[in-house]
């Protein structure tokens, strides 16, 4: 193969949904120049990655290649898009496009995130605006979904068209920002569209996706309604909700109350990139308990339940001198993110246990999805009538349904997950390589390799506990002392009722006085066999082996 | 108050899903004699309990009363109801009474989890057979649930008549086992019902429950028409569903095999207690490979992504020798608990990417709940007609809307959480007393109190990391050589790209120079300032305060 390819290599979101980061590539094999579109991230939690805040794709091919990238394109600012941006760019170091609410919210994230000059960043017009990435020419086309201008991309290399669709749905009636428009996607596909990435996160979804403004008359009706105080809690970034949320507020005589930073400046943003034009004046929280409660609807962050956000605290102890209290509304607009049942159920129950009446969105009259439901995939489908369908944006199980949703329609694809470099360029889409990829982790300040075996470690000092053992051994290699030991996260005794550290103390002594010189002057071996002693006692004392550390101390 | 009263208290299942025991008592106040109805497990998690196996409730305060008690009643076989007798009974020695199935079941796990003697189980047979316990008669009625043998029961004191119902459905056609019978519990309720405790696991669910036979037809239609083997996962305490998926195994041809120990115990016993009659004989899994695929069910455990056990092997490595592929078919007949949902689709989206068609519950064709849902509820409050209601066997927010739905009836009710000891006697159920109560854990083979620190300091561990500090103190209280550190569960090199460790020892090293002979010789002082130092460094360098281990050795 010595001719030009156009390549398709996901980086991130391809069999897993978040840290989106799409790579496409047109050139001579291993010479492709290079766009990137989408830098995200996912949380961390406790369950598999304790004390990791943030998750992100391995980017060390692209990082090797930096300087074929002739740039990244941010479609829309959720975090899963953007997030890691500002983590990664110094490895990068190409110019960024995005659309202009996109560039300024992720301006603001980025400067939070270390370093990207303002001037790698380029705000780009909507389509029919194209911007000139080498060999691609790249179109920033509207698309709805559940924050403002979100862009589908049309990518028009040497070898044909790709539509990137970004996170999307069909909604004609977004309330905020521009409806989805079938004419000009229609129109897009006219011209023969060779691949079509397109997202599959509701691919499971059997109805038709609903409308942002169908949920007008139902937050209407349950702000007028509510004898008391309104708290509702969606995503800051769903500004349309927000401006849904407070036209209810205005409608039953509701001042507006936004608590959270991520709340405030989201509004803020939206106001100032000329987004809201209608949002009504709020009120600073200090002021709200001068209002009568039934006057109030607060817009607060935390819908995932958050321990720090504005809606945990709420539950909780309060937040900014605001309490809640029994007659009291509290709404889920929002839908709980797969794993974080449990810190949402924690708030509804602390919220249940102030007599708070909590409604979620339990029969969907509170909130609608951002992504395109199965049939409203089919809808986009028929519109871009591409050669191919390359579905992303989804776990493995995701991709697999989309792509026979599309081969039921007679449209030829493949899965490609993360590290799947796929040739575009043929009759049918083919893998051209596996490129090594994997994820890399926020660790307080560090970046560290998602297999260096730091988290593993963590994970089995939750799990079995730790014990560390000292020794002295003096110039004549001999032991000064009996060996101590000091436990952490572990019971104080067990099964024999007398006390762990003591007995440990003891099978270790033991140990130390019968081995022979050449095992005490051997740190490995030392180390090995009181290793194995602790583990093995514990085991029988509490039914558990700890994690060891072993500290010999030799005095020269 | 000197005279007898009639009291309720429960001690777990009550403002939470799991680990069901509930207490009854009659007698002159702290001198009531006592019944437990259930002593349940739930199960630890990474997210909050790492390296937990087993949470129970707190029953110290039963423990203190143990001469008080006249018995134990355990109301079916599920964990959360019988998980803890074997863990605790010892501290109780009260006699157990069940169901024959019940019993039977519950023997099978009581004998893994230490002991209770044969002599203490009690087989007791259905209403109206009845018990007497000290001032109680006790009666333990058929109720259906999913599950054979679950009993609600009648328990009757001289201040009247409780209805406990245990968990249950209203099913007229379970399948396997006693149809839920509306006249036996009108006929119950007639006679007077001072208070009726009630599952509220489905408070939220408004459409009445549906019948266990309903799932025949489809899951019949699934197995004619998959084309592979087919594998199906459900609680193996599910005997009805067993017995549904055998029959459509028999109707479309194919040959039953069992796998996982828990599904091979659960099928034996419902066929030695007479309970399954019409079982088909089951194939060994070693014999499975001779079939051909489309000729063979497999029934399964580990629907909640457990990840020893069988659907997590056959979704990654494969089990028994039997391996899956392309063209089979994996059914999820049962729901997800929430907090499973990752575990579950990590299992999905295993079998996916094998080619396998993953099918669940979405759209209810192949699992019905075995609790009754909310208009049920209200059917089974109208058969009681009880003077009280309480809700049982729910988060706060479950008991608090169950109340409400008892209330908007006219039954006065009260939200009774773990601790509270709520006095039948009067008009209205109060609050006679806030008894302590809370969580224990069985941490390896120890049980642990659940705020005794020591799983709260392995999650520190997980979160931040471990730092063993050691210093050899000599004679003369001068430091011996420089201080060492060793690092578990954090990254080698932080923001200076120098060694952590290097730089740990290096400020430890300065400290110890400068420190004043005082400070050495106070444990209590070097340790804590040896603590402040690596936090603040490793702060600064890796954005992480690690736990610390310091050990002073002082040469004697």
């Amino acid at each position: 193969m010595s001719g030009e390819r156009l390549v398709y290599l996901p980086l991130g979101g391809a069999g897993e949904i978040g840290m989106n980061a799409y790579v496409y590539g047109y050139g001579r094999p291993d010479q492709e120049r290079l766009i990137v579109v989408d830098l995200g991230v996912t949380f961390g939690d406790m369950d598999g990655t304790p004390g990791i805040d943030l998750i992100l794709p391995d980017i060390a091919w692209l990082a090797e290649r930096r300087d074929r990238i002739e740039g990244i394109i941010i479609t829309h600012a959720h975090e899963d898009h953007v997030g890691a941006l500002g983590l990664v760019w110094d490895q990068l170091r190409a110019p960024i496009y995005a659309r202009t609410f996109t560039a300024a919210i992720a301006r603001l994230k980025l400067d939070e995130r270390g370093g990207v000059p303002d001037s790698a960043l380029n705000v780009v017009g909507p389509w029919p605006e194209t911007i000139q990435l080498g060999p691609f020419s790249v179109g920033l086309v509207p698309i709805s979904h559940s924050i403002p201008e979100s862009a589908g991309l049309v990518i028009d290399s040497p070898q044909g068209r790709i539509v990137h669709s970004g996170d999307f749905k069909i909604d004609p009636t977004p309330v905020v920002g521009e409806p989805f428009d079938p004419a000009v996607w229609q129109e897009i596909g006219k011209s023969g569209v060779r691949a079509l990435m397109c997202d599959s996160t509701n691919v499971f979804s059997p109805l038709p996706g609903r409308s942002e403004a169908s949920l007008v008359e139902n937050l209407e009706a349950l702000l007028r309604e509510s004898k008391g105080m309104v708290v509702a809690t969606t995503f800051a970034s769903n500004v349309a909700r927000l401006q849904t949320l407070a036209n209810a507020a205005e409608a039953s005589g509701r001042s507006v109350c936004l608590l959270g930073r991520a709340m405030r400046r989201m509004v803020e943003t939206a106001i100032e990139t000329g987004l809201l034009t209608q949002f009504p004046k709020t009120i600073a929280p200090e002021d709200a308990s001068q209002i009568p409660r039934e006057n109030l609807l607060l817009l607060v962050t935390g819908s995932q339940g958050e321990r720090r956000a504005a809606a945990a605290q709420l539950a909780s102890q309060g937040y900014m001198g605001i309490s809640l209290k029994a007659g009291d509304t509290f709404l889920f607009s929002s839908r709980t993110i797969p794993g974080n049942e449990r810190p949402v159920s924690r708030i509804m129950n602390q919220l249940s246990e102030k007599g708070v009446d909590v409604l979620d969105d339990a029969g969907g009259r509170y909130h609608v999805s951002g992504h395109a439901n199965r049939p409203d995939l089919e809808t986009f489908h028929d519109l871009i009538k591409p050669q191919f369908l390359i579905p992303m944006h989804g776990e493995h199980r995701h991709l697999r349904e989309h792509s026979k949703l599309g081969e039921a329609k007679g449209l030829r694809g493949i899965i490609a997950t993360n590290g799947m470099m796929i040739d575009l360029s043929g009759n049918a889409p083919k893998v051209a390589e596996h490129v090594e990829t994997g994820r890399t982790y926020l660790d307080g300040s560090v970046l560290i390799g998602g297999l260096d075996g730091i988290v593993r470690d963590r994970m089995r000092l939750a799990l079995n506990g730790h014990v560390t053992v000292t020794v002295i051994v003096d110039e004549e290699d001999e032991p000064l002392g009996e060996p101590w030991c000091e436990l952490m996260g572990l019971p104080a005794r067990g099964r024999s009722k007398s006390d762990l550290v003591e007995i440990l103390e003891a099978e270790l002594s033991q140990f130390i006085g019968r081995a022979d010189r050449r095992t005490i002057k051997d740190d490995e071996k030392l180390e090995k066999e009181m290793i194995r002693i602790v583990r093995q006692t514990a085991q029988a004392e509490i039914g558990k082996k700890p994690e060891v550390t072993v500290v010999v101390s030799r005095l020269a």
